[in-house]
């Protein structure tokens, strides 16, 4: 299964093609709707205030509300775009932003009308692809979840089971444990009054995929399978699998899992450090991993940039619509890349 | 240029074949040498005894000492493999390693003597590979360096530019600072004598790349190719760009890069927590990233596992040669990762 | 640049994503339009009555009128579905058609409507993506042109130059010869009329290729990415470039293309048996092909064939609008096809 | 599985790498070196006579007999390389091969001894990577077989069974028809006396490959996949499925192959017109398939051409060892390509 995303903040509207759908797939709209109201914006003070329904439309590849195999095209309408908020900056590139590498990289004519084909906005057909994934992963058991673990410094308490990620994701803010949320969010807010935005973190545990899944090699390598979905979302810049930086502090007699034979007969680790694959292989534990997303860099203080249409020095100050922490929208996001990546590795 | 390497570590040869390499470059065997030399092993009481000459045979796409556009397969003889020192614990699976992730993968056929094509020496190759790369990337003006980050919790200075990494390549044990080193190269001793391992890590810089490489979609985005290339090195566990996980403590203000007009017409940053990417797409500033190396699996030490062939559980007792650390040896091999990435981005 | 085709005969639509388009290109929309009139269907007796508009939409990568480099989605919507005509005869597999093979290929969860996703209205969107490709190609001084060869045994003229193939463009009937081309016509309203099909050939030229594109390695060879852009149009079983089967009847003194230094110093041969390519690489010549497209093998004769519901033998009587020849609706369709290809050849 | 083919004529050695080898399979290396004979050359005045072992060396991806499922690396050494016959002719492009372009394509770097690695000496490693294929297909019960149907205009009798192309195999000369073997062998021999090459046809067939194998779609179309395989191959300039060409002389009502439940309530044609595709996607019948392969371009007649370092007209006339036909030797090498295409539908 391959997607392909398409779309601009301000354009007629957003979209996916999935090509490689096994046919066959009854096919919840519910189930997706659900993850992408749980992306979606305006819903409180911690979030951009812009509202769009995000209702998809099918436009090939289901019948009789089945896959049928063949490419499914959903598409994303967009009904509340606002382009003159935007024009009077559009050459000021904004720090932190692609606008700048965009500009040489496009020649110029990329679509700057909020922040174009690499508008946050672009994620509504990836959670929308992602939940076709989690669909068919689930005929083969195997379930995804996330939770926040960390937002401007504050931690979430450490995954345990399946079970808590499923309860959190009911959760309008997704964490274990509910009083770090609330500091959370206190964090967020209190950046958003002082004109600014947050990083965090976010934690992701795939169930259920059997041992011996990807290969050693370029390309089939689980973890650079599940890496290559994920550096394409937005914002992402580090992802560590299991133990993950803490290795670096770690000895080996710490870092292996010990393996032993279970009730059921299945070969199972201790701990899982490993966070589930050994030498690009899953070993049948979950897979384990943390993405870490940069602050939202729309921010409305002043800030020193380049002008690129006259190519001299500038100051910015934004204004219009924007997040101050893209951290709890961006869950179900990652959740949707790391479906697409396990069913990369089974062969899906 | 796609590369594919072959080989097992007590095979008759490893190998790699590099394909779609410019024609008409003057490969320079040395340089090539002294990056295998650099992650060779038998040269201190830090690494394996294990001692392999590495010189590389190419069979193809070379001819009057220039690359000539065909594919070009380079192959190291194995000449100090020792398999006996394996057949005794052939069916215990060695926790942190892939043995029972590949036993599954592969059906039990795989070689399981000395990691068979898991093996760490199966990086000669890679570093084989990048050294065409970094040949081809120094025609552009672009070259990459590394230096150990850290290790088991000790971390060399920060990096500051091209001349130190210059520096640091020629190194025995490659850090900034050689008094961390001497640190670090204790805690591997004292790890060693209690029969263990540690871990670390290694920051690299990409210098000299354009600024409009890449793009933000699915398998075009600079850093899901760098990612993919790294996660193909044997213990990586983390990737990270830029201020990397340190994001997830920030605020929108500290992160973002502000932007200006340089003397030479230039446009930089006057700081680069994106590690030179934003969007997925190179900003021109030198494309910063780290990697974390998980400690090595083979200690000597007692360690429960389960016996693949009884299915059982069991205790293991590895003897044979084992290297207390990898980091110092990997700093080649991540070069030579990031090299292969840089061509890729750069359509070489 | 990659594309992908979804739709199916009877959704809401179909459409095409383009990757990797350049930006910057004030895209044609009325070129496009002239491309798709040439393959619409109802325009003659020689056709299926079946009429639509054919207007494609772009959803995305176009901002004000130029490619942006971003993905580019067009859909065109279908308006003249009348699915009622297949529902009595969808468990009866059409002999010819892919009726068979996709039931099990798909598990019988293929659109079976008008041919679902393997309906040659599919070959609409093809003709947009190859639109756009013949625009980059044409800054680049390439064009592509076609010509129908033979229909049921009658061949027009041999091609001789970019002019006659751009006059041929113009006709509704595209032969260089109109005397043969009435013969055409002729055989095929005959076969009409006895509730029969033709088949016939498409011979294709791209001029302006330069010289040293391609490779000889399984995967860049020029023949290689042509083909396997001409085997994705419906119908098309057979592909020859240059001389083609009538290699088989040659001596190597005849096939052989003399070399020469041309008065403007390039390099050119005196004829053009090898089609433009040798060794898997262009040399500079126009690339020449011909494909053999298979006779609809919708048609209203009495047939015997399995009912796939009931696996058992049957006889089926077709109704419903069909083309008594494809020929001359797909020399648009095979020019699309090439111009994507050589965009391939050319990194476009 | 995926291949790599690397090394020129007159280098050290040419070889193969397959990624993605099942494990397991007991390698038969007999039945490999049976089709290397068949393909070898010095056998009699049909071929070159070039001498040589062409015995395969296995370097990794076998252990202790068997697969492992890790890259499987093949080398075959270049011993009777004779490269002073090449060098005073290597500035004049030999009309019909690849030089000119080559030349244009890598920049004047290719190795020109014995047409590098153009020369039909790399279809060793193919023969090489097919076997391994079709012993991979035996076990899934597919076979693949190929019969000369053509030389210089003489046709062989009609493809009747898998068991006559088996015969076919044993034999010297690979045709059904000795009679029509012993008047193409004449020809042959009448056109290197007339110091001149002929060109030909080969025909294969595929048995037993299942129904649902392959997509409409680019990429994954059954033709396409094959067609992309079998131009790979050197001379080849045309593939025709089934019918192929003959389609553009028929009606719907011939060349639409009517189907039936046969008595082991398969659903079978009653003919195979459409050589075992429809609409991209195996039918269950067998996939038949004819390519054209040019005439051998090396004849020593005086030929009229370009002097590429003096960028002036000149004459040729070559000497060194020549094949007047490749056909026959190309028997097993249009196999292995067909093999290997079967794999890729098959997914291994």
């Amino acid at each position: 299964m391959k997607y392909s995303i398409f779309g601009e903040s301000h354009g007629p509207a957003i979209g996916v093609v999935l090509e490689g759908v096994p046919p066959g797939l009854a096919l919840s709209l519910d189930a997706i709707r659900f993850d992408l109201s749980r992306r979606a914006p305006g819903q409180s003070a911690l979030s951009t205030a812009r509202q769009e329904a995000d209702e998809p439309q099918i436009l090939s590849g289901v019948f009789e509300g089945k896959t049928t195999g063949a490419p499914l095209c959903a598409v994303i309408e967009n009904t509340d775009a606002r382009s003159g908020d935007y024009a009077k900056t559009k050459d000021l590139a904004r720090p932190g932003h692609a606008d700048y590498p965009a500009h040489v990289r496009y020649a110029g004519f990329n679509d700057y009308r909020g922040g174009g084909h690499f508008s946050g906005r672009l994620t509504a057909p990836l959670v929308f692809a992602g939940g076709v994934a989690k669909q068919l992963l689930a005929q083969k058991g195997v379930s995804v979840g996330a939770h926040i673990s960390t937002v401007y410094g504050i931690n979430d308490d450490p995954l345990e089971d399946w079970e808590s990620l499923r309860a959190c994701a009911a959760k309008p803010f997704p964490v274990l444990n509910d009083d770090k949320g609330a500091e959370m969010q206190e964090a967020i807010l209190e950046a958003k009054n002082e004109q600014d935005s947050v990083g965090g973190a976010i934690e992701c545990a795939v169930f259920g995929l059997p041992p011996g899944l990807g290969a050693p090699d370029f390309g089939c390598n689980a973890e650079g399978v599940f890496s290559q979905h994920l550096f394409a979302v937005p914002a992402v810049k580090a992802v560590a699998f299991g133990a993950g930086t803490a290795f670096a502090l770690m000895r080996g007699s710490e870092a292996n899992d010990p393996l032993y034979v279970d009730g059921d007969g299945s070969i199972r680790a201790e701990q899982n450090c490993a966070g589930g694959v050994n030498g690009g292989i899953t070993n049948g534990m979950p897979l384990v991993f943390e993405v870490t997303l940069r602050p939202t860099p729309s921010i409305a203080r002043r800030q020193f940039t380049v002008d690129l249409a006259k190519h001299e020095n500038a100051e910015l100050e934004l204004t219009g619509r924007h997040d101050p922490c893209v951290v709890h929208r961006a869950v179900p996001v990652i959740e949707a890349a790391a479906a697409l990546a396990a069913c990369e590795l089974m062969g899906i």
